[in-house]
């Protein structure tokens, strides 16, 4: 999504928040297993989006740190005093859960709430620890590609819901990561309620979520047992409230030449290609005040 | 280290923070490998201390994750059922880098600061992957151990250093968690510096820290090459101003009888008896404000 307007405490604007869905990361259907081949494709795709540098130029990737059974990690040290300096951007990457963390979550019940509880309370623990075993594994795959990038955990940043809906979410330490040249890496977590005096699962960034309760569903849509983040519905309700802001959202099938294209720019700049495939929404008035 | 007074915000004063040295957790002289035997007795021992409930009450693991390699995972939810809620006791955990993080600070210099060098940048996002790693296994295996232990990292709660002294410390997440009756745990993490316009290593976790440059050393000792934490100077200067809020601190070998006597409490209560080792730092006089 594109951001028009400039975010508080930024001296330049957001150039794209990029929301990668849990179905393209993770093997869906396969319990805590990330999807390599389009996570590896989708971190290239990001790192040439991001670059400002020639093409041409080496990556050097900037995970240093071992692989489980592996003994020898990757350091190329001095590859980076010849290189130009990668500018981040102003890009924020934030993904969803997939295989990781619905399973915990679903099986405690803690969406529902209830933290006295002994099995809620561990639920809101195991669910925790798997979805910040996909975030640094994200982290880890961007870096790896040539990607600043820092992962920052919504619990951590001190984010809370009340009722379900976000009711605070401190963004000062992202604009501070960003204006130092990082890339926040933000995931779907599980975050406390301060109204259920309880939990909730927080399963997508959005800076206003619209309550499930009230939300007035046209079609019959089936979300699966242990989507505990409301699947395409809400997603969509969320994508038509960051349009009206004025910030164009293009959905589009993750590690493909479409997901590609619409990184680079291309499809913002002129009329919509025939040969694209994607969904762009886009508020045709006024914008909100943001 | 006991905590005399009431932290703003809690409703129960912190019975103990627990900090690990990265030492006892992680095989100081292999890069990147846990000490799996000292962190299941250091974790088992934790789970004993904080622990209000019958010692015979089965221990059920939070952590529903799968391991590397594996295909299973242990989840036990009926067991959640009978379990009387584990009062966690208004403890922190906190622990060093050992052998995580350090090898890629000390190879980028990234404790010296220079955000703007290329290899800078890289070194302090290879460092927080190490870090965050190192961090998501205590976690796990404090999990396991049936303690509702939460990652907390001290970058995505937005702590910041000016000059390496800790500027400011957002603690009001870690209040939150402790009140909803879970156990941070914290960590030694590349943090942004406001004064160097660059990025500076916080190897442990205090309220404040001394200037590196302004310590008297009286005594020489030799600090490793790797170590970017300034070594035991900087950790007994940092007990001793502990100590002047009244808060008693208990430096003791981890998961041995030694460290879970001090845990229980009996070291406290008394005189230190003679076949107890350790070290313990009390203030004599009137306790400095806070």
């Amino acid at each position: 999504m594109e951001n028009s307007g400039a975010c508080q405490g930024l001296t330049r604007p957001i150039r794209c928040i990029v929301k990668l869905g849990g179905a393209a990361i993770t093997c869906k259907n396969e319990l805590e297993k990330i999807n390599e081949e389009n996570l590896g494709t989708v971190s290239s795709q990001l790192r040439q989006a991001m670059s400002s540098g020639p093409d041409s130029q080496k990556i050097l990737g900037m995970d240093w740190s071992k692989r489980p059974g592996e003994s020898e990690l990757c350091c190329d040290v001095g590859g980076f005093y010849d290189q130009i300096s990668c500018d981040s951007s102003n890009f924020v990457v934030v993904h969803g859960a997939g295989s990781f963390g619905h399973f915990q979550a679903s099986k405690s019940g803690v969406h529902k709430g209830g933290l006295d509880k002994s099995l809620v309370k561990a639920g809101f623990v195991a669910t925790r620890i798997s979805v910040t075993t996909l975030n640094l594994e994200i982290v880890r795959a961007l870096a790896a590609a040539g990607i600043p990038s820092v992962g920052m955990s919504p619990f951590s940043c001190g984010w809370l819901t009340s009722e379900r809906n976000l009711e605070s979410a401190d963004l000062s330490m992202v604009v501070k990561a960003i204006e130092s040249g990082f890339v926040p890496v933000l995931h779907g977590d599980a975050v406390l309620d301060s109204q259920l005096v309880t939990v909730t699962e927080e399963g997508s960034w959005s800076v206003v979520k619209p309550n499930y309760g009230s939300t007035n569903k046209p079609v019959e849509i089936t979300v699966a047992a242990h989507d505990t983040t409301g699947g395409m519905v809400t997603k969509i309700a969320e994508a038509a409230m960051i349009a009206k802001l004025g910030i164009d959202v293009y959905i589009v099938k993750a590690a493909t030449s479409h997901s590609q294209r619409a990184l680079s720019g291309e499809i913002r700049r002129g009329s919509i290609p025939d040969d694209w495939l994607g969904t762009v929404i886009k508020f045709a008035g006024k914008p909100a005040q943001h």
